[in-house]
């Protein structure tokens, strides 16, 4: 069998065409935009914040993080499962790495605070489990190519920080797939504590309500701003 | 700085001399034992069945799972989440791979099934936040040591299947370290769906009481028993 490489993509859309110049480096106060179904990578030096917006409410955002200077520290929902003593993350919670640093402080979280933290990025093998026979948008392959749009290769598919997506776990565990309650023109804001690269990801996802009931997979913007 | 290599020790400790003979066989139907604060890897072929038990009830065990053909693909909690559609395995669960296989399948578990799979394992940066100067065993070094012992490095750290941890998972998302509900002599089953190497470290945490309270991280014992 040939050795599974992590920065590999299983198929391609646009997001490998729109990477920022320059290696990723942003217009600072300047809007981008994320097309639905792709992905983008940016640079925040530290001191920047970065706000994610969800124009239409239901868009669920896979979000990562890495070190700037060493792609293999990366945001671990993990170690911040520990850092926090929490699965929820919060307005001033650092987001920590896989080597328990924060990479980037949530400042500014204007939806009611329902993000997850446990569960994977969709990828080719879940599309496929769900039944889905041809090539899917998927997260996983959007962070590989937004990474490599930008001059670089995912050296590892880290659990994703997904933003506004809604999973509640029951006291025995179970959890389930349930729409967003966040709302159109919502926004989360992180401060970087050190140069970093955030990648994400519109959430292609249109088999399960991950991005709500008898919606369709929209865009997501984002910006960075001065410190 | 230099880049971080995830198959390094922070440290040492007896699991890098403890290694099974012919890069982890082991003995079937023999009983191998974990030293308190230490690791063991072991091959167990597809077929095969692993019984890890807690002798003294209130010891956790960080269990991996890796694909003995490659050890790139490896049991990923984050995808166990969404295979289960909970955080909680329990007997007849599979325990899925990063490329959503299943490795091996719960078979017996005579503990009341709480374990944790959103806690991080133990590292050396953890017992620094905990206040701890001089090198302390952790399970990530096992986790390293272990693979070593039996000429593998780990390619990756992934997040562990906590064996016995009890971590109660709020409505609102808080956590904590409790004390472990398992009781002297509980084992769990685990039937490999392909050919694997398991590793289990017999975790060393003595500040939080992951390990129960008042007590003193102990050992683990493993078989492997014919198919």
């Amino acid at each position: 069998m040939t050795a599974f490489d992590p920065g590999k993509p299983d198929g391609a859309n646009q997001s490998l065409e729109i990477g920022l110049p320059n290696g990723g480096s942003p217009e600072l106060g300047r809007r981008y935009e994320i097309p639905a179904r792709c992905g983008r990578a940016v640079k925040v030096q530290r001191g920047q914040s970065l706000k994610v917006i969800n124009p239409v409410g239901f868009q669920v955002c896979d979000f990562w993080i890495f070190n700037t200077e060493d792609l293999n520290e990366y945001s671990s929902m993990e170690h911040l499962h520990t850092s926090l003593l929490s699965v929820m993350p919060k307005v001033g919670d650092g987001i920590v790495s896989n080597l328990r640093r924060p990479l980037m402080t949530i400042t500014e979280d204007t939806s009611p605070g329902v993000h997850d933290t446990v569960i994977a990025a969709c990828d080719h093998a879940r599309y496929r489990q769900l039944g889905v026979e041809e090539y899917h948008d998927n997260c996983v392959d959007n962070l590989r190519q937004a990474l490599l749009a930008i001059g670089h290769r995912a050296p590892a598919i880290p659990a994703p920080f997904n933003l506004w997506m809604n999973v509640p776990i029951q006291p025995d565990g179970r959890t389930a797939f349930a729409p967003p309650v966040s709302k159109p023109g919502d926004y989360m804001t992180f401060k970087a504590d050190m140069d970093v690269i955030a990648v994400m990801s519109a959430c292609p996802q249109d088999v399960t309500p991950v991005n709500g009931e008898g919606t369709t997979p929209d865009r997501l913007e984002f910006q960075v701003d001065a410190a």
